[in-house]
């Protein structure tokens, strides 16, 4: 069994905030000073005011403070006071604490595979706590890295009931979903348990190619590049919040095997991407758009 | 007045041929067989078989030919026998025989001035023979080039009338018309005119954001990444064979007016290179789609 | 004559910050505070330390404050007070206040025709106050801007006396020189009147192929992708501070005179993106390496 | 075990041929000729002439041939005479006939990962015959492959004596070696069992940052851009001719450490995109440069 090495991201007494809110002066300044008052010191800061005037303001923090582990709760308390002058949405993680995610994957492993890769390499600052398939094709290499598979089959007749046992392994174990080229489409009813959780990788240049075979979509069409997008799945199909795309160019000569074999290397470091970015909350999604601050 | 400077591409004795033709064994072999007879000496070739069995076949061929210009039209002549034979659709012209180009613009100077810039530099191998617009607002850097500048205004009443107007400019003295942000739509019957000969330059990554304010679209779907294609005009809008694209990243602080600024870079560049391909003969539309030779 | 539009970016009541001093607890906090309590909304804020412990802490800031224009002097002497707190390096700008550009040329006119295309679509932020060439050839089209334009030949014999000449023009009249492809060697005499204020573009991508011919040492070397980088200049040939870098495909088929073509596309572009980004106070030169925060 | 999935590349019957020879009018009629009169399709054809007037001409055909492994013999012998009249250097293969490769290692397993990965995929159209490392590390990943791990540990000592295990194991059993980020110098004597046929990944933007720790050498330079080198190994380290590289930009906050991650991404696309080229005889070397048909 393998062991992923130790992120060197995670220090120990790394936090890292989430706050959005209505602008208005004095939001850093009472953030800043709120944090250098109970001893913090701020190593990353980046801020987003979507419109100066009567807009929304966006801020990502890390912090280090020492004696996280046992002052975050009472930070947290502190702060909702803060919080509430401001109208803020926001959140406090400490770094140190990884994200569970759960990766569903059908019967293409390229976007598994890179998963597992970066994991085992310590690029991403994540637990793997399970993969969940409708075949069964991948148990033996998921479970040589000492990760549980779940083969659970759907068909149209079953699709209930298999988001019924989905939600049963999944629910309070994990906290993000990440659909690495799983080829079904989730009920709305299983969005609702994880709100903003779910990534999947769509591969087209969304919005070009929504639906089903972007690559022939593509051929089709003559583009002369080929792209892959990570996004939020909602309850429309292909239309969530886009958090990275990025593309190839390809020419006449490639055909739809050879466009897929192109875009099988940009789903896999989109996808990628996207997950360490939601893992180290660096994402906060407004609306139907997201600030990425990477 | 300015002077482009000689093309260094323009060798006065190079010819290029374009061919393309149902795919069976001989083709190479008939066509280079032929050139080698006439004493032709083979410095460019590329081809492209749609699919080995029962496809189509693309050719480029770029030779030197001592006395090309005495010869050339009995070798054209000559080479219509062995065309026949393949049913090949082909040209063959002289290198140094530079196309004519119009160029449509309304207010946006930057695809303009860019194409203007590299016909300057040498870089663009072609004539620019007029600007047509229906603005008066570039007449003067336009005449400052030495290059006429036509000023047909459109409106929805006398369109018809204007449309008439250019083609009296145009018919038999150009050989091609770049649209560089010409914001009217162009009649079925003009394209008639110019069937293939007419390229646009559209502000997205086709076949996204089809239509009007593509980057107002991007903005609102929160896209990564912005583009802009190069087409030729068909009788449905934007959906025409795709000559090139490109892209560049975006982030959440590029407001529409950013968008813009960044796009005017990419939509520059993307068209200046397809006006490059088409003018040096690297371009076969074949159906909806593009074979580029470059 | 030609006017630049008015720049989108110049807010009237908009300042701008760039702070560098070593890391400590409380400085963002400090800063933020300061702000607030003299009115100042804070529009964008960017910071970088260096390392945690013990390492530089490097921060921008653009904010509104009304009335600026008259209280920018008090704001100014106010902030010195915490700023020796903190041993800070800083400046505080009016974003109205257009930096005053002299651009240096010799032959080749791309970087400049794109300074002067940018500034003209406003796109970049500054005033070109002058041009000056060792050669007489672009007088007309930079005279045809509105802009200065003085031919000033060097030879090795009148070097000294050409920069004393150059430096009558410049001292007290511009904030920034921009070298756009100016092929003669700055003195550092010369330099000291203008420390990390000369921005040159070098036609490699550097530390690659220092010196003369940098495309020819690339065709040698048969690199498959060529650069341009825009530096700052320093006493050292090609070793000061880079601002910034880009790149593009080439490939067996591109000569040195191709190289030269497609580099030009590359440089004017780098150089361009420099400049703005020095124009817009987001650059920090620390040692030999810069911090950008775009 | 895993198996490789067919690569779809492979085609019965294709068979491809490079040739290089001073250049001379009459060579593609001759070649495309001889092809047609033994009943071949030529499906690809690609050529680049170095300079029309006394340079050199490089080709590469890719055909079909009915009953090709037969008859293959017999091609080659017939061609030799043709190949003598132009003097040509000209390589003939079956396309089928997947070259053997070996791939050396050291403790980063990224490079290795992706090829096997590829090559599982059914991406890299080679056979990975063994995988000879200086170190025990990756022997149950590489074994669970079904491929055969050859720790054979090298000190300054033992160096020839491991050279010359090696080389009893590779001697006649491979046809390429692949450098995956070994981090050991390849003696002379070593190379000249395998010319033109060893491909080292270097970790920068050759020939920027040669020699160790080139990722320290870019934090320390400041660069906005680093990059990765597939090249050929001969005696001159890091000097051989380039076959591939790619960039990545980076920016002030990225430290070694993260310039090795982001590098590690280039690294391993590089080595595979280059490899892919070899085993597909797309390359052929000229003096110290590659001429690519991709």
């Amino acid at each position: 069994m393998k062991q992923a090495v130790p992120n060197k991201k995670s220090i120990p007494n790394r936090a890292r905030m989430l706050i959005s809110c209505p602008d208005q002066p004095g939001i850093v300044a009472a953030v800043s000073q709120f944090l250098f008052e109970h001893g913090a010191n701020i190593v990353q800061s980046d801020q987003y005011t979507m419109d100066p005037e009567g807009g929304m303001f966006f801020m990502r923090i890390e912090f280090d403070l020492e004696r996280l582990d046992e002052r975050i709760a009472q930070l947290k308390s502190d702060f909702a006071e803060s919080a509430n002058v401001f109208q803020m949405k926001w959140s406090l993680v400490k770094a140190s604490r990884k994200k569970r995610l759960a990766v569903f994957v059908s019967k293409e492993d390229h976007c598994l595979l890179e998963l597992l890769w970066q994991w085992q390499a310590g690029d991403l600052d994540a637990d793997i706590s399970m993969v969940i398939s409708n075949h069964p094709d991948m148990q033996g290499i998921v479970e040589s890295f000492g990760i549980p598979y779940y083969h659970i089959p759907v068909t149209a007749n079953t699709k209930e009931e298999a988001e019924r046992k989905q939600l049963e392994l999944l629910v309070g174990q994990v906290d993000a979903i990440i659909l690495a080229r799983y080829m079904q489409i989730i009920s709305p009813k299983f969005i609702e348990y994880f709100p903003g959780r779910i990534i999947n990788i769509h591969h087209s240049f969304l919005p070009a190619f929504v639906g089903a075979s972007p690559y022939a979509q593509a051929f089709k069409r003559g583009v002369k590049i080929i792209g892959a997008t990570a996004h939020y799945v909602t309850e429309e199909l292909d239309a969530g919040p886009i958090i990275d795309q990025d593309v190839q160019r390809v020419t006449h000569r490639d055909n739809v095997d050879e466009l897929k074999r192109i875009g099988r290397h940009i789903e896999r470091i989109v996808l990628a991407r996207a997950v360490s970015w939601h893992v180290e909350d660096r994402i906060i999604v407004h609306h139907n758009k997201t600030v990425v601050f990477n």
